[in-house]
């Protein structure tokens, strides 16, 4: 059998392109797992709920946090910041878990720096601009100047999905479910750098 | 709904370690694909059949195909000549499919060179020497001498395992082939940079 290791998923993309979606219909399929609850500042939207889709924080508390350096990647967006705490991470890693992020661009770019040889990252879009728009404007959670914010910000996300391993286009949300299982269960067998030497000594030793 | 883009699916690892049951467990469950049929000079062994294990030929003809450049990757290995037809491999992609090599390290250097941006390999191995050598044995098709080549082969071969995206150790053949469909199907996922930069066009165009 494959040794339970820990490994991460890191899942970006543009605001309204189905990332939390996806997640729900995952999530029972791909065996022990960790999500990575966000620390934010930014106010809390309707039906959201603290230590369950982010830690809603102060902006003091935040800055207090990054300064005792507890955050693994932080960053501001549209005024707000957005950070992942490393403890839980850690753990989680330990336990052999899979470490799900659902983080922007940048936050892609600090996981890879720290963590690169164990992550794998995935960009999830919409078909078109035009339908991440309309899903945008349905999902009627957001003021107009809100939503051109994420249309602006979308359009230079997507400029940066060679970065990542994988593109899932969410058309079909069962089917990009699907997809989404396959790479998450894939994601543990990547040959982890440092663990591969251990694995080939034992290997040879069971002779 | 995700193009259905053709991509390279390289699997490697010790003769013995359950290579070509896998693939005959999972061929129904990964969508339209071509298996890539080697081209060698070796003995065909008893139960084989010409063009559809290998493509059995001469020395001589095989190096006239090395002169006529008609190899993606050739290789010698215990003095007979493997290699891979480019023709086919290229008409395969351009029809979307996924194309599955069974190769050798060497060959998957090869590959890598260059396809490296649409390959994704595996390495599948048994979970240890002592278990490889017992397969070796018991499978009865060899001389004593070839298994001990062989022995030799796949000490040097899983030394290069860090070389590869992803590691498979088939201890049980249903959970290995479980994990192996779970790598094909992502296979197609993997961001080709040739591509993303007309995708990123044509989404931005459809606004």
């Amino acid at each position: 059998m494959n040794k339970e290791t820990g490994a991460i998923l890191v899942l970006s993309g543009p605001s309204g392109a189905g990332k939390s979606s996806l997640i729900s219909k995952i999530i029972d399929h791909i065996g022990p797992h960790y999500f990575s609850i966000s620390t934010t500042t930014r106010p809390m939207r309707e039906g959201e709920v603290d230590g369950v889709h982010y830690h809603f924080v102060t902006e003091e508390a935040f800055k207090q946090d990054i300064e005792e350096e507890h955050f693994l990647e932080y960053a501001t967006v549209h005024g707000n910041y957005y950070g992942t705490s490393i403890k839980p991470v850690k753990e989680a890693l330990k336990d052999g878990k899979l470490v799900i992020f659902d983080i922007d661009v940048q936050g892609h770019d600090a996981v890879q720096n720290r963590l690169g040889d164990i992550t794998t990252s995935v960009f999830v879009t919409t078909p078109s601009l035009r339908e991440l728009k309309q899903r945008l404007d349905g999902r009627g959670t957001d003021a107009e100047e809100i939503i051109e914010k994420r249309i602006h910000m979308a359009k230079r996300e997507v400029q940066r999905i060679s970065e990542y391993d994988f593109l899932i286009i969410n058309d079909d949300l069962d089917e990009a479910a699907s997809y989404l299982i396959s790479i998450a269960n894939a994601a543990r067998l990547k040959v982890p750098s440092l663990e591969i030497s251990q694995f080939i000594q034992e290997w040879e030793a069971n002779a």
